[in-house]
């Protein structure tokens, strides 16, 4: 059983394995098992002085509605440089990663949010194509009834309550949880 | 374009879908992506008194050498209740998650391993099916010639350094990489 995806079309059926105790998807020719697993999404508050960058989405879910730069986390990238990443897909923004600001877990949709501290040296940035706009907003000019996700919510809060603090461990999902 | 893995047989090709940038695993018939993004492996640095539980691998990669209960992470729980899983599944333990230890990244192979530290009440172990036996050591014992992985190194030393303290930031790799 080889440890690589396939390369070529391949048929999978859903069934439990031997010596496993849960469905996976396998595939008929060789056995191989397309493993399926939580993933992670990778983002950031972004500060550009005292100011918090967010964008605008230009997709679903919540279309229209404002969120952090953040995305599932791809192979062969670093947590760091996924949240990078998106910034720049979704914002043109060369933003610097700061530190660990929180851990959100989200097992209802198999998820864990790892959303970083960052700044952005200057004020440049646009959308990009998953995004209608992007702004910066003090704190006071936050859309608060247009932000896209919970956790965006969460993240922004956490980022305030300990913006004058460094080294400390990563905020998780308050206890109101989802 | 439905968010649910298939159900049933399909047949997926490796190719780039339209408004993305990268080869993913696509379904012939429908169009669904299967995205491969990295695992999470969720694992813990066990203590029971003043001693260390590990286990004595029964499996490849690194048979016969000792590790931390540790594994993928699966669908539908949280990195907490991951960790506790392979504790129970590999050493037949109950364990205690305390806080998170690490988090280390191997983009090479998409991991992010999220090692905790946890508690073991009661000396109740047995090795799981996946292990050839489990022990405690102290840190004299331990069987350094005879781990299985870099990242058990990095765990138990981050564990030893900061066992007195609570609240500090997850290390991160030593600088040495991998």
């Amino acid at each position: 059983m080889s440890d690589k995806p396939p390369q070529q079309a391949q048929s999978f059926q859903r069934r439990i394995p031997e010596d496993d105790d849960r469905e996976r998807l396998v595939c008929d020719a060789c056995g191989f098992i397309q493993y399926e697993n939580p993933k992670i999404v990778v983002g950031s508050v972004v500060t550009c002085g005292e100011k918090l960058l967010l964008c605008r989405r230009a997709i679903e879910p919540r279309e229209g509605y404002w969120t952090l730069p953040a995305g599932y986390m791809e192979l062969h990238e670093t947590p760091e440089q996924g949240a990078a990443r998106e910034a720049w897909e979704e914002a043109r923004a060369a933003i610097e990663i700061e530190q660990l600001l929180s851990i959100y877990s989200i097992p209802r949709i198999s998820q864990v949010q790892m959303i970083f501290r960052a700044r952005l040296p200057k004020p440049d940035f646009s959308a990009g194509p998953e995004s209608r706009e992007v702004a910066l907003f003090s704190w006071d000019e936050i859309p608060w009834d247009e932000i896209a996700f919970p956790t965006v919510h969460w993240a922004l809060h956490h980022w305030r309550q300990s913006r004058e603090q460094e080294g400390f461990p990563p905020f998780i999902n308050p206890e109101e949880g989802l």
